[in-house]
Parts: C-alpha cells; structure tokens; sequence
C-alpha cells in the first residue's frame, strides 16, 4: 500500500474537533509515527452549517456513504449514542475497516457483537477514550497486565460526580448545592441524569470488568447507585472515621466454591483518607488496580474534556493504522473465563450506618443483636451519648449485602431506633 | 504454526525464578489469552546446583545453545547486565525470535542497537519491566500516547532511593543512617552505588526519554547526581516551604531557537507536598507524565520485586507470543524526531539556596546582586535573623543550570556569607 492513510471522522463535537485539529495540525508527526501520512477523508455531522471551521469539502451528512466509501481506511466514531452509531461500526467491519471509538454507553451495550463483528472481519476496535479520557487505562488491561491475574479494580471515573462530592467535603454544602455549583461552572451537564445516576460510571465499569475478567458484562449486568442521595450528614461522619466519600467503579474477581464470579457495581462509598484514591479530586479520574503479582496500580489523569479525549482517540488511531499496515489487526478481546456475574445481593460488602437511639441500658444490646440476626458481624461500635439520646455509629466486617441491606431495614423498625441518620459502603478498611 | 509456543528462559534469579513460577503454575490461563500453548523450553543458568525447585532437564548454563535451539519461540532475558546478555539478544534476533527483556542497563546503554537489531530480524524486543517494574509505562508511552505530543516526565523510579528519602522526611535521620536502615532491612543492596548514586534512575530516565521523544537518548546522554549528598538539613528546609526531598528522573522536551531539544536529568528535588509525585512513599515508584493534548497523567505502582517484574514480563510475553503468530512484529521504537540532547549546564532549572550570613545591612543587597550578576532571577527570599547571624532562604526563578552553579561558588567566596547551608533544585513550583 502506497499513499495516505485515510481517515473518515464521525462526529465533530466536543471530541471530535479536537480529534480534527490533532489531525490536521500535526498531520506530519502522526505521519512520522504511523510510518505513512494519515489525511482526513470527511467529516460526518448532523449540521453541517454548524462547522464553518470544518473545509467544506470534508463535511457531509450522510455518515453511512462516508464509512463505505472505498478510499476510506480507517473509521473514527465520535457521535456517541446507539444509534445510528452501532449501524456505522457494523458497516465499517463489514466493509473491512478498523474502527476507533470514545462510545462508552454503545460498548457496554453491546460490546460482545461489535467484537464479534470486528473479530469476524480482521479488523480492530479500540476505545481507549471510552473509559477515563486520557488516562491509559484499557490498553494497559488488554496488554500490559494480560499475563497476571486480575483481582480487583477500583475506579474514580465520572469526574461530575467526583466534582461534586469534592465540593460537599470541601464545604459542607448538601447534594443540590453542590450540584447547582457544578452546573453553573459547566462541571455539570443541563440534564445530569447519566453522570449523578451513575449510568456513565457503570457503562465504564462494564467495560472494565469485560477486559480485566475476560468475561463478558455489559452495562445492565451492573448494579448502579448514584449520589443523588448523599447526605451532609454522610460526609461528615466519614470524615469522623478518616474516610472521604466516592463514587466508585468496583470491579471484582469474587471466589466462590463453585468457582470464581465477577462483581460489578457503582455506588458512593467511604474510603480511607490514606487510599491513593481519596486525594482524586475534583473533575480528575482514576483507576486503581489489584493484581495478583504486579500487586498495586493506579492510574491517574483527565477523564474528559475534547483535548484529553483527543489524545485517546489518536493513541488508538495511530495503533489500528500500524495494524492496517502490518495486515495484522491487534488482539481482540477475550471471553474466554466467562465467569459468572454474582448479583449485588450476594457481593460482600462492608457498611458504616449512624443510628440516633434513646440513651437507655440495653439499647447497644439490641442493635447489636439485630446484626447478629442477619448474620452481619460488628467491626467497630461509637457510642456519644447527648441528653436522653444518643448516637451509635457502627462499622461492619463484610457480608452479603442482601444481609446489610435487610439489616438496615429492621433496624428502622425498631422502636428503640429513633431514627436511620446515613448508611454508607465502606470500601479500603483493613 | 501448532503445537505449544516454546519459550527460553535466561536467568533464574528473583525475577526469572517468579516468572518461571507464572509461566508453569499459569499455563493454562497464558495459553488462553495466548490462544495457543505456552511451553518453558529450557532455564539456563550460572549454577545449576543452586536451583533444586527447576526441573533438571530443564536447566543448562549453555545460554547460546538454549537460544538458537530449532524449537525454540521466544527469549526472555532476565540475566542482568551487559554481558552476556547484549550478544544472548543478538543471537535471538538472528535466529529470528522475539526478546523481552527486564534489563534497564543493557536498554539505557545500547538501545539504538538492539532495535536496529530486531528490526532487521523482523521481530520484537520488549522490556516493560526494566523501567518502574509492575507499572505499564513503556507501552502507554510507546502506544497510548503516541498520538500526542509529550513535554515531560518526571519519575520516581527507584525504590531503594525514595525509601531512604521518606525516611529521612520522617524520622529526621542523615542519609547515612537512613542508608543503614535500609541495608538492614534489605531494602538496599550491599553495594548500593547503583541506586544511591542515581545509576539505576539514569538508565530507566534515558528508556523513557528515548521512547517519550522519538529521539536516541543512552544512559551517557543523562545528567546523574546521587542522594548521597542530601543533609537532614536539606531535608527540613524542604518541609518550610511545603516541599518534600525525591530522586527525580527528569525527561523533558526544551523549546528552543533553533529548534527543541529534549534535556534528561537525576538529581534529589524539592517538590511542593501538593504535587501528585509527593506522597509516593516508601518502596514504590510513580511516573508523571505531562503531554499537550491528554494533559497531566500520573502512573503508580511497584517498581521492583520478584513478582511484580513477572507481571510487566509475562504481559510482553503475551504480547510477543500474540505477534508471532500473526507473523507481524508490533510497532518498533522509533527514533525519527532525532532532537539534540541539551547538556545540563544549559538546562532550565530552579534552585533553593540556604545560606548564613552576618546580620548587617547591606548584606542582602549584596547577596542579590551575585545572584543579579550572573542573570539569575529571584522568585522568593525568606530572612530570619539569629543575634548577629542571619539566615537567608532563596528560591530562584528558572535560569541555566550552569549560571546557578556559578552563582553558588560565587556565594560560597562573599566575606558576609559565613556558610551556604543548603542548596538543592526545586521542581514543579509555580
Ligand atoms: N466530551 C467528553 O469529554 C468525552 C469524554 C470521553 C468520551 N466521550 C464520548 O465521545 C463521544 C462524543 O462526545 P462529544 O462530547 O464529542 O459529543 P458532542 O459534542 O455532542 O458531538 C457529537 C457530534 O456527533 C454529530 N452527530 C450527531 N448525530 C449524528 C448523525 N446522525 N450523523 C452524523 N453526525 C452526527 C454531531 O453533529 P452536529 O455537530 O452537527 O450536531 C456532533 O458533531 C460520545 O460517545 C461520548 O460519550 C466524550
Ligand atoms: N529484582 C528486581 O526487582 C528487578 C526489577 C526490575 C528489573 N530487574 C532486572 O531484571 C534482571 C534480572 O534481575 P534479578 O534481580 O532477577 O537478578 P538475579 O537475581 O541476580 O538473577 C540473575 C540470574 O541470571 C543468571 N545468570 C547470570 N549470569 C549468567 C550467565 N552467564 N548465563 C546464564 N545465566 C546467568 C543467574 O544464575 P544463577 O542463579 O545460577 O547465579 C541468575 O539466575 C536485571 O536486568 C535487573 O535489572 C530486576
């Protein structure tokens, strides 16, 4: 193959633009890396008029006859969204090209077809971009870490929430303060359904679990809380134990007796102020990582932004237009484990929970006798009496969480209970 | 091609005998990511008799032979040391088969020729783990970020050195005694000149270097000063400025006149407790990385032990074993941007200046204008002053690192300067 490399770009929003820029402004450089000029062949967008940027003879909206065209090499999908995302990739694969993505959501969706279809056709899909922005996080899984045995992954990686929980602890501010904060400065988007629910955490996290487990999970298999219901109250007593609160990425290899599991959630929870992860503020990402002999990792950066996401976007680039030219698509994406996913019911898990109780004998025995019910075990019990009341905070070890969950529950109708002040997850605690 | 993919192992030492645990115990697991078997063919050795847990028939000290056998696949070289590793890996290019290596001193010293090596054979050569151990840092730098254009990178990469520094920080202790504490606790070698005197960070500053700016840089090229001359003093001044004492490894990427140039450095810095490189405590390592489009990245992890370095070998194993069955190498190191290396004398750095001086006026004056005289900007100056005695605490801006050294012996000849008590360059303030 002789001439350049040519480049069809889908999408040319906050990712995309600065995908073109890259492109065409250091169009050498990326030449020099790839071995062979890589050119922009057309640029696909829903309002061309929109883009006067953009030469005008790149622009088009047919984003279908821009994928198939036969002079185009290589696909870059940033449109983001199902569809008609999902139908582009599919025409790429079927008409032998290699497609990079940043579409979180359509991979968590539907990861295992689309890598079916790359892997049918010969040809590469890459999403580095998809998870953490710029932080090299899917590659190092696929590649680097892909002789050892992955344990555990914990991850910051939605940097609204990251924000906003950051802003509460800096100020003590409740949820809704912080996030009208978040708003107005444009950490948060008009609609902040996807990133405060934890959507955009879980499409992550599935994508996560699939490489690291070799196992396929998709978005729906993830059990999804948001912050939405953080409290003050939750803030400050984690910083009463040490503990900040995150909204965390959990990804785990749970044994079990008839054999291993995975277990994928997204939920805030306490973490130790000592954790690597606890000083992730603000809008930053960043993904821990247990391994059995690497021990360990963290991985540390921006997670959004059009430039950050840009530079994943043209790492992938550069490596599908290498394997474009060896003739030899990368390694595709193993299921081989297949493990089964355990259901948050079943997940062990640890919880912190603050009661207001009356400050009469027996009352600690009570409680303490409610755990013992379900089966939960005490870590650690803090008693402050004020006037005939008094609050306990209680600490567990681990236990199923359908355990603590119906725990808590019983705990509400105890009459010695006044009332149920926060339930965290605690994660990190020795 | 069927059959198992047979590897030789050369070396059996701390990291050879972990990985050889991975690769017979994990079998199974390696293939299937592999998508064939993997199969040890041969250990080779200095003394055989010092290794009962390695099945006789596997053992040899005959290297070469072990090497160019037929049936041999892939080489991992985990001797140490130039000799007889260098002509071990030219003997396996030549028989056309893929390395992956873990030596940083053969890598930093003779790079450029090993490549051209297996470029010519049409094979791999991988070492993740001779720079940082279980950290993915090689092939981010190689793949993920190959679209962006990098600035800097500023590593801490040897345990041993940012053991005996935290300690320090911690107890107050010399270096000496801090040295002692290491050697006990087996932390340092018994000759630790390798580490202390900034040897081992220079190699692994001139592999990143290399790979971060496309450019050939050997451990010759890089500007090497040790911990050794680092006081409890230098140490306690750091912590009033809000600074903490590391060994730097320091690649960055110089804009010049007539053209950019890349500067590479190891020397013991103040850093600001804020900067992400502060708390990286103890024995482990963390690499900074700073790049224009994805911003700022920061990589963590263990940067040495038996285990860990298994892990960053076994994840190129794979991925040379993955290529060998694609017949297509992956992409090789690319040295095209060829930029100068800039000598230190010349490099842009800052310094911190403790000096006694008499407390008469006038004398501050005279102090600022050596600095004055030799172009060298003053950013802050704290004075507290003691009876007659006063001590002035400089920190500098940005100048040449040759007009700062000049400006030191300078200051040490003034009549008022009765003793510079403290000097050390400082990194990452604003
Ligand atoms: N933004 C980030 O920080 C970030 C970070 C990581 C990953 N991502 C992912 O990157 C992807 C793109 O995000 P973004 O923030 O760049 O989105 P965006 O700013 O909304 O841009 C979307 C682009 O797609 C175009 N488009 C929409 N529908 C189309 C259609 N049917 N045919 C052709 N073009 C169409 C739009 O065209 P018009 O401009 O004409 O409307 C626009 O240029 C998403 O998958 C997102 O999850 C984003
Ligand atoms: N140790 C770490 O934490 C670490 C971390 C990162 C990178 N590395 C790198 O990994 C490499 C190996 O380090 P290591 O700590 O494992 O060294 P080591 O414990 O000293 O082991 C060296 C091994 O090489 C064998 N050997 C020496 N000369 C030989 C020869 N001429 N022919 C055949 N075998 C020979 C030795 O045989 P005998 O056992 O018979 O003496 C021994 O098994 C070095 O390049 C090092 O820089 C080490």
């Amino acid at each position: 193959m002789t001439g350049p490399l040519k480049v069809a770009l889908l999408g040319c929003g906050t990712v995309g633009s600065a995908v073109l820029r890259v492109l065409q402004g250091q169009a050498d450089e990326l030449g020099a890396r790839i071995g062979r000029p890589v050119e922009v062949a057309g640029v696909a967008v829903r309002r061309p008029a929109h883009h006067p940027d953009v030469p005008a003879h790149l622009l088009t909206t047919d984003a279908h006859a821009l994928v198939t065209r036969d002079d185009v090499d290589l696909v870059v999908e940033v449109i983001g969204g199902i569809e008609p995302a999902r139908s582009l990739m599919l025409a790429a694969f079927e008409a032998g090209k290699s497609v990079v993505s940043a579409n979180k959501a359509l991979l968590a969706d539907d990861g295992v077809a689309l890598h079916a279809a790359a892997a049918k056709a010969g040809v590469d899909l890459h999403y580095e971009a998809a998870v953490a922005g710029a932080i090299p996080i899917l590659r190092p899984l696929r590649e680097s870490l892909v002789g050892d045995q992955l344990s555990r992954i914990v991850g910051i990686v939605n940097g609204t929430t990251n924000y906003i929980l950051s802003r509460m602890a800096e100020t003590g501010a409740g949820f809704g303060e912080a996030l009208a904060e978040a708003t107005e400065l444009g950490y948060a988007e008009a609609d902040p359904t996807a990133d405060v629910d934890g959507f955009d955490a879980a499409a992550k996290a599935a994508i996560l679990a699939s490489l690291a487990f070799h196992t396929p999970v998709s978005a729906a298999d993830v059990h999804r809380e948001g912050i939405s219901t953080v409290t003050a109250t939750d803030v400050a007593r984690a910083a009463e134990i040490g503990c900040t609160v995150k909204l965390l990425a959990i990804c785990e290899r749970v044994p079990g007796e008839d054999g291993d599991s995975v277990a994928v959630r997204v939920h805030p929870a306490m973490i130790p102020t000592s954790h690597p992860l606890a000083s992730v503020g603000g809008a930053f990402n960043a993904v821990f990582v247990e391994a059995e002999a690497a021990g360990q990792l963290m991985f540390y950066g921006q997670g959004a932004g059009g430039e950050p996401t840009a530079s994943a976007v043209l790492g992938d680039l550069v490596a599908v237009a290498r394997n474009r030219m060896t003739g030899a698509p990368g390694p595709g994406v193993t299921g081989y484990a297949n493990l089964a996913v355990r259901p948050m019911a079943e997940t062990p898990t640890r919880y912190h929970v603050s009661l207001d109780v009356a400050d009469k004998p027996g009352v600690l025995a009570a409680v303490a006798q409610e755990f013992a019910t379900h089966d939960v075990s005490i870590s650690t019990v803090r008693q402050t009496g004020r006037g005939d009341a008094a609050t306990l905070v209680i600490v567990t070890h681990s236990a199923p969480d359908a355990a603590l969950s119906a725990t808590i529950s019983a705990l509400r109708e105890m009459p010695a209970v006044r009332g149920v002040t926060s339930v965290l997850r605690v994660e990190g605690l020795s």
